[in-house]
């Protein structure tokens, strides 16, 4: 088998779809081992362009969101079987957005306004104010196969198949291991971020448009419940490179701590940095990273946000 | 005010108490900015010792489990003020231990038999295997103050105030930032580990007796609500040199998705490094590191396990 990184299979914008459903004919058959290519709108469906104002998320038609570009039928994929998934490449646009979208997000009953910031992606950092600068780490939030279960299932949450994973170290040179539940896998992939912290709290990354390719392998050899990944090497190696400041969140319920930790980083960054709440709440889910830092000393557990203070040097 | 660091006071591994109490007197007065050295018993008191074998576990009294050493009197703190614990040193002793305590865990349902691993800590590595080591990062679980409530409250869980945080990244270098509730502050500390993943996920790290020095500063300029902290540099720097392996856990609640992935990890574990089940539990303990991938895209949230593969390079 020849592993070539040269695409054998172009997938165009257009060719997407709204829901995990194996009843939707795939857009191509490849060979075990194909990379593929795919040229992605973002999250939004292209609802959102770089010169959109707060009004788009006003009208923002949620029907249409999250769409993912496939599906691929892989030969020789059965149910039981794991598909392997190298993520190869991605390259965002050269814009990107993230939004405050009333009802949804961690703090959603904190935030009942629409928000919009507009990015610039300029070699490989993204400007949130004078200042502030994101170092892209680009990924795909949803990657995911087509469930056995017959029907539409909604790309919004994630499930054992993959969907609407999030997971900011599933970077370039990432290998991601999903269980095949019908016959071809059905792979399909969207959901392009530039950056995200762990916990993606607001609910938006820096979402822009995307390219990718991956290569698509049959593993008859390997079973998996729900997905693995083996990441590219140390993890988040453009943030992780001087100190950071961290907020605990304590309580009897992770989510509870979630959210105390994430509250307790806006007003750091709002007494620090002269964010707005608004801002620095959308900072938090591009930068911070939530970590559970210990989940066995009951009845209180520790969920703790994690900021690089990397992101202030200039 | 000068900030040498040669500590004005010393605490021995006897001076120690079961409770976070104000009423406990202080063993000692400093001036804000002094620095003080504590040597400590591991979090059993000295029930476990470098010959211990499992029956140590069976026969362990928990009524003497988590003492912490002080109280220190700190000058000039009062209720409001926030006292700034600079981590300076930490220097674990040449054996730790790691146990599974049955009752206790996250996955203490599935695991009801007692075990324990004894460690040697050799130039700053613990081998748990051949082939498989673990670089140690030693920190203190438990810092924290006098609670403003009367009475005893336990050292198992951590509170607002600290106490058992059992939070991996506050190695030496560390600044950690404690809300102060009782005049004086009432330092203690105790609970040493010469390493630990995020999660902590049996419920025990790699303890063990440890010599620390902290320098402790009233911040009448700072308020915090809840521990929060800066670190010494970039996160977990021994283990973040290469690739991790990954295991999600996705279920509509974080604990359940916690035990997913933990339950995925140990089965890694088993498949393709020969260990045992409960072996793995504990080495997730004491290297897995959990962190929340996503947590807006309901209904279902995502925890992974991420194992750093470097314990495997020798």
């Amino acid at each position: 088998m020849t592993h070539s990184l040269a695409p054998t299979i172009h997938v165009a914008r257009e060719q997407s779809h709204l829901a995990w459903d194996n009843s939707i004919a795939p857009i191509a058959r490849v060979a075990s081992g194909a990379a593929v290519a795919f040229d992605m709108l973002d999250a939004a469906g292209g609802q959102i362009t770089a010169d959109s104002t707060v009004v788009a998320i006003e009208t923002l038609d949620f029907a249409r969101v999250d769409q993912v570009n496939g599906p691929i039928f892989v030969e020789g994929a059965e149910p039981g079987d794991t598909l392997q998934i190298e993520l190869l490449e991605f390259q965002p646009a050269a814009w990107g957005w993230t939004a405050l979208i009333p009802g949804f997000g961690l703090l959603a009953d904190e935030f009942p306004q629409p928000a919009l910031n507009i990015w610039s992606l300029v070699d490989g950092w993204a400007e949130f104010a004078p200042g502030i600068r994101v170092p892209l780490a680009p990924f795909c939030g949803e990657v995911g196969l087509a469930p056995a279960e017959a029907g539409p299932h909604s790309t919004i949450p994630p499930y054992r198949h993959g969907g609407n994973m999030d997971t900011r170290h599933l970077t370039a040179g990432a290998t991601l291991y999903l269980p095949v539940e019908v016959p071809g896998a059905l792979y399909s992939m969207g959901d392009g971020h530039a950056a995200q912290g762990d916990g993606e709290v607001c609910g938006t990354a820096i979402e822009t448009p995307m390219r990718a390719t991956v290569r698509l392998t049959v593993r008859k050899d390997l079973r998996v419940e729900a997905p693995e990944f083996q990441t590219a090497g140390p993890l988040a190696a453009r943030t992780n490179v001087g100190s950071f400041y961290a907020a605990d969140g304590i309580a009897p319920d992770l989510m509870e701590a979630a959210r105390k930790a994430i509250r307790a980083m806006i007003a750091y960054l709002q007494r620090t940095r002269g964010l707005s709440r608004e801002q620095a709440y959308m900072l938090c889910s591009v930068a911070v990273d939530l970590k559970i830092s210990e989940i066995v000393d009951a009845p209180n557990w520790i969920v703790t946000a994690y900021l690089p203070l990397s992101l202030f040097e200039r």
